[in-house]
């Protein structure tokens, strides 16, 4: 089959490679319908270490179940299946108390003998804990809708919960990427009455318009910390959701926070190299919270949402290719002309 | 009247200085009673930069109201109050969120023209907002326990609070001085069922036990992340006290959360240099909370459970010295001599 290698800096590249076959009773077979790129899939490419060997790449899926292994009992060939950026086994402690991305016996796709999400089929470890049935057709128009909830729909709702969003609630959200734009209409979704969008790139700035940001900002560093501040009291937002992972984006995180007040934050921190300093959150109460998004766990609700139409997060893909373009899809990411890129096997 | 002055490294003094006079119309004066010594006044004790000239200090006492402004209502002469470590107003938008220590008009003791705790009378701003009554006279033999309110109980139930103790909650506490021990009774009080405070001192482990703590772990550094990991499945505890603020305290509290748990801080991160790696956190979903604890919000359901018997974090005080000797106290303190120092005016 079909799959994309990583095999250094900027430098990805489809390839034959063996099918997947099922390994552990527990898992599944699935052929991929589609699938994508992500922001934290830009970390390796970007990175100027190349791997030992190629390695396979890709998290986000959808996809229809092919095999299943013995112990396989909530899933049957022919389901239509959401795969979470994570495999858990839905049993353990931290499963059941919703942090499937801690689970003891989890794991990330490309890594070791379990396939990456960029290909023409993965297989899945775990797969009564991992996979979410959609009751839709391969080819119903909200898969790429679904598809978001692999990954960046899942982790902007993680970033407004752990900023503490409601009802009536004054949020601020940095980063205008797909995590970004989703994390504004999760706040949206979960009641917020203001939600102020740091993006400095206007088509961006309009899907979260669309999405539901009530103000853009497109200053940038301290001028978009004194451009929040303005636009309310000048003490600062209450719930702070921090969708970037940079040195920059923190620094304007803690510079906008309230006292108080939250700050949720998703964005993997490969960017932040000084540490966080205590003392500015110190004096003035200030809750950080967030990381590695358990989408499992939101995933059920998150579900029923674009099903009924109530949300429809699928925006955030401007460009689709097929697998065979994906080497275009990551450089279009990585010189920022696309947001997010749709990849069809 | 008689005041502990700050003047340089190691270097308190006893003092002469001008009585308080009533200046703002919302002022209370205060006769000390009893006061006492902070860990943190151990900060500028410590500090080999002296202040440009002799400052007063000291933030935590309770005394009888000599004097009240025509715009206080709620205190009258003679009343016996307790002083939350900061002042505030009781009415802006952070107090009554419970963020008294982020009230707009608020402030600390010992700062321009309020003078510090540790003298025989204080103008206490903000008086109706600040000041807390107890129905004690000022022979109380409870008055040792009601001063703890000012501060290092108080501020132990906040990294309780932050840390998210419960009824049956496992606990970890860092910190044997008087905040990490009171943090012990305030996680015992909100019904935590296993305490591990973590302690290389027998005399404060004793009162630790007697606090509530259920083990105690003498090792320090790594040693005491693997013993406290050895206690339970190895994956560490969800509810951990921060309640030193030092770079060490920081490493144990990282090293011995819990993925999915929350690090309840209150120990003021002078000691932490290096900032927060935030990719400790990420991938396990750690919450970090706490911050200079809002005294004030926490008094009256304290003062309750003092009143009536239920705490007693008395114990704490090791040491009790006339005013007179508050250069002494220091010194017992700055030596670990005393966990903390009673000063009776």
């Amino acid at each position: 089959m079909r799959a994309v290698l990583h095999h250094g800096l900027r430098d990805v590249r489809v390839a034959t490679v063996p099918d997947p076959v099922l390994i552990e009773p527990t898992d599944a077979l699935v052929r991929v319908t589609l699938a994508c790129i992500c922001g934290s899939d830009l970390w390796p490419y970007r990175n100027p270490t190349s791997p030992d060997e190629p390695r396979r790449i890709g998290h986000e899926f959808v996809g229809v179940v092919e095999q299943v292994g013995p112990q396989v009992r909530t899933l049957a060939v022919g389901d239509l299946v959401i795969a979470p950026f994570m495999y858990s086994c839905g049993e353990c402690e931290f499963c059941l108390a919703g942090l499937q991305t801690s689970c003891v016996r989890g794991g990330f796709y490309g890594a070791e003998d379990v396939g990456g999400g960029q290909g023409e089929r993965v297989r899945v470890p775990l797969a009564d804990g991992t996979l979410v049935s959609a009751p839709v057709g391969q080819d119903d128009p909200r898969l790429p809708a679904l598809l978001t909830l692999s990954d960046v729909m899942a982790t902007g709702h993680h970033a407004a919960v752990n900023a503490g969003v409601g009802p009536g609630a004054h949020v601020a959200v940095i980063g205008d990427g797909a995590v970004g734009l989703c994390g504004v209409l999760a706040a949206r979704r979960l009641g917020a009455e203001r939600i102020l969008l740091l993006s400095s790139h206007e088509d961006r700035a309009a899907i979260g318009r669309a999405f539901g940001a009530t103000d853009v900002v497109a200053e940038r560093g301290d001028a978009a910390v004194q451009a929040v501040l303005a636009l309310g009291d000048g003490r600062g937002v209450p719930h702070v959701m921090e969708c970037v992972g940079m040195q920059g984006s923190w620094d304007t995180a803690l510079g906008i926070v309230r006292a108080g007040g939250s700050i949720g934050y998703v964005g993997v921190p490969n960017g932040v190299h000084e540490g966080l300093d205590l003392s500015r959150i110190f004096r003035r109460n200030v809750t950080i919270a967030g990381g590695v998004a358990p989408a499992r766990a939101y995933l059920p609700e998150l579900l029923t949402d674009v099903l009924d139409g109530t949300i429809d997060p699928s925006p955030v893909f401007d460009l689709e290719l097929p697998l065979e373009q994906a080497p275009q899809g990551y450089a279009a990411m990585d010189e920022r002309r696309a947001t997010k890129v749709l990849l069809r096997p």
